[in-house]
């Protein structure tokens, strides 16, 4: 995996940070203990007093998933990941009424079969480093979660969804005419089971909040405002546990399921590269990018 | 596969077409669109405008999945697979109050051991066809759906059953002295999940629609006289996704299973034989044959 | 496993019976049906004339899980599968307001390699013993069930629990810092699924007797003063099944997890050894055993 980082870094140093995006507040010396990394798409804000990390995704309009997107999300998970004063962190959106849109349908249309196969190996890395973090994770959904931002929420070890009517998650990819990946489905497999997965990608389906909860898709619901209060809160239950016991069991959990994705790594990005690419397929990105602008327009 | 069907052609053709229990009304050419298919025993009409086919099982009284009624429900499915003009099976009876009894027990009796290897591997072939199948499948469970017809309904995507308390539902071939196979376990754990199976393999449950559908059996429940309507209309709710998403969306859920009765099947042909062969079981296959005979007269 | 079979029957040789918590009553030859069996910490109950056996854990204070308990209790067991006039177990506890405690943490303290992997084979016994016994086993949990005892209770066919609210049951390992091994974890998501279990698992969570029945992990509440006689009523709708078809539907349920253990063993002794050997666990169990003295001093 060292190369892919190295890769990935490589990447932010080549698109460098976008200023006007930064939601991360300027860095105040010596005002204890709040501590803000990040080059403006992702927030991440570091209470030493707690060990808890807030690490609001800010790439506006809907926080999609883009190469660049991924690559700063990935360094400021490691650099997290390797800072002994952070046990946890809360993945939320600064985003309004969206967590994640998912993968950044630009980066998979027109491009060349080598950009395919770097982002895809982007988006493994992702779920990778998410669902396997040593650190307690915890998704504040505070806005819709299609796709790939459903995925991000289910790599956590808990998922707090805001009770809006408006808001709705699910791996929707079948709607678009595309196939989320055996890692999605195992992951998704291993949150809701299988007869609920199989329904819900075979019809793409997109859960209400209230359906979300009661299929296990997110574990509990509250109002919009106590959603950040609720995650600390949380969190707080999470730490009691000594962090090397529930390291290792969740480890144990969730180790077959990363097994499987690094057994089959290359064959799965040449998979999706040579799907991608097919006439068909992007075909339809287009005809659905179109539909979009409209919406907008 | 292909010998299997070869066989199953031939046995159809010594068989031949069982005018008395045709249900399938005539052929009315010209009248659009409606076609119907089929040898009696399996009547099919294929609504060419919609792409949905209804299979109506009407191998009467019961609906007992002898070697001729899978023969020609096998051959039925596969024209409609092959037909590119069909998206989407609804599986129902045209026998009153059962959906289907479950495998023949007169085909499990007495019989030579090459007898019970070929109808074995008629059961294992509808499995196999009707569990991946490329077209929507829908069940819409107008009666009781014991043993072989309860594993005919978990095959398809989703399952609407008439809740009418006299009709119930389940693996229950204990009950009877006899195993429910790996691979129909296997499918009752993808459909409910391993401990709900278990419970209900081990004694042989049978569940009544509302305790069916709460443990997630059945998708939904309707009263009788809606039962078709409502097939029909989450069809089309299934229709609206792109075939061809939709189709390896469900091959990626199905395939571990298949391939699992794959790599076995000879054996577990073999052990069908061995274990139906027993004295024992043969003689408690006579008792239960006994006792229905009495409860009928 | 003859071998560790003959290691425990000299184990019990050695520590003997202990007259004083003999709990199982004196023999009395020609008192009709039920016979009396056991050394003292287990009071074995069968009465010939159902087939029933009553088991008793009367290792008193907390029915802890010690070396010479499990021996006990593996040879209590032992006898009774090999006995063809018992059917069926009913696992209940003879310790007021406790089912059992868990593994004897004195087991796990200060003790050799030796000991440690000795005591380790009888925790692996008794969970294979018990999770693949041929009899129809019901666990009457009439008590707290945490860790150790909450999987005695998840092996067995049935669990019924009493509604007493100061009682609680799961595997709360993490909480003490030390770690569920896989097994304890394939027999949890076998019965509660695999996201309950991993919320479960990383948190070291105990459920009162509603939360346990809501998610599965018990079947069934009843008020204390009926729990053995639910269990005895239970007990008749397994028993109606035959025995043979239940024996193999059973076997074919949980054999894969049982292989998995078998096939992994001397590893996981060998890492329970250098697990429990590593001088923070060694220290976090003193620090527990301390808190237990004051509690109760």
């Amino acid at each position: 995996m060292a190369a892919v980082a190295v890769t990935l870094v490589r990447r932010l140093l080549r698109s460098g940070p976008r200023p006007g995006l930064c939601g991360a507040g300027g860095r105040e010396p010596g005002a204890a203990p709040r501590r803000a990394i990040g080059h403006g798409r992702v927030a991440v804000e570091l209470d030493s007093s707690t060990g808890v990390a807030v690490m609001k995704m800010e790439n506006l309009p809907v926080n999609s998933l883009s190469l660049d997107f991924l690559t700063e999300f990935l360094i400021s998970l490691e650099k997290l990941e390797n800072d002994r004063g952070c046990r946890g962190v809360i993945l939320t959106s600064g985003a309004p009424k969206i967590f994640s849109a998912g993968l950044d349908i630009m980066e998979m249309y027109g491009k060349s079969a080598e950009h395919y196969a770097e982002f895809w190996k982007a988006v493994q890395e992702m779920w990778l480093r998410l669902y396997q973090s040593n650190m307690v994770t915890i998704a504040a959904i505070n806005g819709s979660s299609p796709a790939g931002g459903c995925l991000m929420a289910v790599c956590c070890d808990y998922r707090i969804m805001a009770e809006n009517p408006k808001y709705s998650i699910g791996l929707n990819e079948t709607q678009l005419g595309i196939v989320a990946p055996f890692w999605f489905k195992d992951t998704m497999v291993n949150t809701i089971g299988n007869r609920a997965t199989e329904r819900s990608l075979e019809l793409g389906l997109l859960y209400s909040p209230p359906e979300a909860h009661k299929i296990g898709l997110v574990d509990q619901l509250v109002p919009e405002e106590k959603i950040q209060s609720t995650a600390a809160a949380v969190m707080s239950q999470w730490l009691a546990i000594p962090d090397h016991a529930r390291q290792i069991t969740k480890s144990m959990m969730r180790k077959p399921t990363v097994d499987r994705l690094l057994a089959h790594r290359e064959s799965d990005i040449q998979n999706f590269v040579s799907f991608i690419t097919k006439d068909s397929i992007q075909k339809s990105l287009q005809m659905y990018m179109e539909m979009l602008k409209q919406r907008r327009g």
